[in-house]
């Protein structure tokens, strides 16, 4: 049997002002408190830990970590939060800091999101706004929240008029994805988070779209290394990224490829109908399509990756108007002064920006995918 | 007649990602755009500005700032929020993010606080959240706003269980101190914003102290000259400390000074009682009989900070229990793991940080401060 130490992947973020580890492997949750302690210094085991986290999780994954922070004589309380992307807005966020103003947390108190993305947002911006910052630990327990969210210091909630329309960058002091949670994700949920994988794949890093591409029945089955492997190469893509360019400015905006189209598929669908890696999926095939018809990439290159988008189905049927499409468009937060910008692929693993994408281009492409999910 | 740049004071504010400077002079909203222009660069032109402000601060100042915007052909929007300490709160915050999208409002545009305290707080939290932040800028029109909260990046709001219990650290790009607005400003209010300034004096600048025991009569008749000295001064301070330290883990603290138990006679009276300043006032009493008492000062110097405080009378009085007072404090968000933190005079210019006061000092500075307010 191998040791502890030897069956966990270590991936470095070297950001500002502090540097911090995602940790991945099997069974992490067991030993979560002495990499909090290891990872928060000596104020970690004495500081007051408040888990957020929402009932699905609490029931299945809540246990192993408590019993941790229990024998490492934390002192902690869980925070439960109502489940689902409509809970997301600042009317959670309040409730949950006057939560711990009651149970008398200062700034020496440290956050634990123990969830999804909708935890680990709701949770990142609890930390970085409580008192003007505590710090803040990531648990994932999705596939999709394990592969991006949790990694990259970004934290948000929903308005009424729009989605993560505000938030903050408040990074975690350590993420610990423990890959054992993965078994009890819905087959949906597992298969969206997928296609952000397979993002980091087109975006920056050949090795992961190829092993998506080699490897699907191993991947689909949820096989232990086999996702193991790919959640660490998809950190380092994201951590590489995030590294060179903490703001978006630049370099980040290439883990938007797929997410231009995407975002507008979820809004003109009420965020009711996809959810956000099978929206980000038809994104991703529609930015191929663009890139091929504007002569960015070969038509080899992006049915290469269209191909493998599908592979990954099913995926919901795409029943939107392109105009529609085309509006919300310009009015995604990532739109400044009226431009919009697109991640294209040029080849498996290299992308660029556009900001040049012809409206007729973008409209064509939103008809095709109607076509091409009625197929 | 002076020229423009002849009677304008610059203090720039040397902190990271980006330096700003704090402009001071009388009459400076008038070419608000153009120092605005001349700080966000060309973005700051073609960019859409919104402009926070509450009705009283409208009704005088609006006019000079809009038609300076109207003339550099800045698009801009004036947002109202409601008056009051008790509108600083979360949900402020979420109904004017909710109008900027309503507005079209991308991350290109910029929000400006055209107020007092509570607008740039309520404002800065917006610009820092608005799809994970916009810039800001800062155009003070209180005294204590122009000397203390405008600068240095905090944000924050209320939350029903406390005062400024969760925020954010966004610097401005730009504050514009016009000493003229400081003319509609109430008299209770000016005067509760010079003791902040005294404040200054004593924990870094012995020349704004001796400056405030000598000019009193000027400076109560808010002479601009007085004005201009006494808030570049005061910001200079503020920058220094701000420089030296932007996270209050330890210079920072040193601005604290009289708001430990200043924060604990506002919470303890509701905070419909003191204004800021005065509380903060009899705090910086409290804190030099404290300091006496721990023969950190002597007598001769607590009595003179004393002095000086009471010259800039009157102050409400002191009617609170010791006890409630000493158990607020230690509920306060400056106090870390259970230990509060009192920053005590040594000599005029200079403070320290104790940890160290026993609960019998503070109950018996709250009893003498009861004792001095009836006299």
């Amino acid at each position: 049997m191998l040791r502890y130490d030897e069956c966990v992947q270590r991936v470095p973020v070297r950001v500002k002002p502090k540097s911090y580890e995602a940790v991945i492997g099997s069974g992490l949750l067991v030993s979560a408190a002495d990499e909090i302690i290891a990872a928060l210094g000596r104020s970690g085991s004495r500081a007051q830990c408040f888990v957020v986290t929402v009932p699905p999780v609490r029931k299945h994954w809540e246990k192993a970590l408590l019993e941790s922070l229990k024998k490492a004589n934390i002192q902690f309380h869980v925070l439960e939060m109502r489940d689902g992307e409509r809970h997301k807005n600042i009317s959670t966020v309040e409730h949950l800091a006057e939560q711990m103003v009651k149970l008398g947390a200062d700034r020496g108190c440290f956050v634990v999101a123990l969830g999804g993305g909708v935890v680990g947002d709701v949770a990142g911006m609890l930390a970085s706004i409580y008192m003007r910052g505590v710090q803040f630990v990531q648990v994932p327990t999705t596939f999709l929240a394990q592969v991006d969210a949790s990694v990259g210091g970004k934290t948000g909630v929903n308005l009424a008029s729009g989605k993560n329309l505000v938030g903050t960058f408040h990074h975690p002091r350590l993420v610990l994805a423990d890959t054992a949670t993965l078994a009890t994700l819905p087959e949906r949920e597992f298969r969206s988070g997928l296609y952000e994988a397979l993002k980091c794949g087109v975006i920056r890093n050949a090795a992961i779209f190829q092993f998506m591409e080699k490897e699907r029945e191993r991947i689909l089955a949820r096989n232990a290394e086999a996702m193991e492997w790919l959640i660490s190469e998809c950190i380092k893509v994201k951590a590489e990224v995030v590294e060179a360019d903490e703001r978006e400015s630049d370099l980040r905006r290439i883990l938007n490829f797929g997410h231009t189209i995407g975002h507008a598929l979820e809004a003109e669908t009420s965020y009711r109908y996809f959810l956000h890696g099978e929206a980000v999926a038809w994104g991703m095939v529609a930015a191929s399509m663009i890139a091929a018809a504007m002569q960015k990439t070969t038509a080899a290159t992006a049915q290469r990756i269209i191909s493998s988008v599908l592979a990954y189905a099913p995926l919901p049927k795409v029943e939107v108007k392109s105009k529609n499409i085309a509006r919300r468009i310009l009015s995604d937060k990532k739109t400044a002064n009226g431009v919009a910008h697109f991640v294209l692929p040029c080849e498996i693993g290299k992308v660029q920006i556009s900001n040049t994408v012809p409206q007729k281009t973008v409209l064509q492409a939103v008809d095709e995918l109607r076509y091409l999910s009625r197929a």
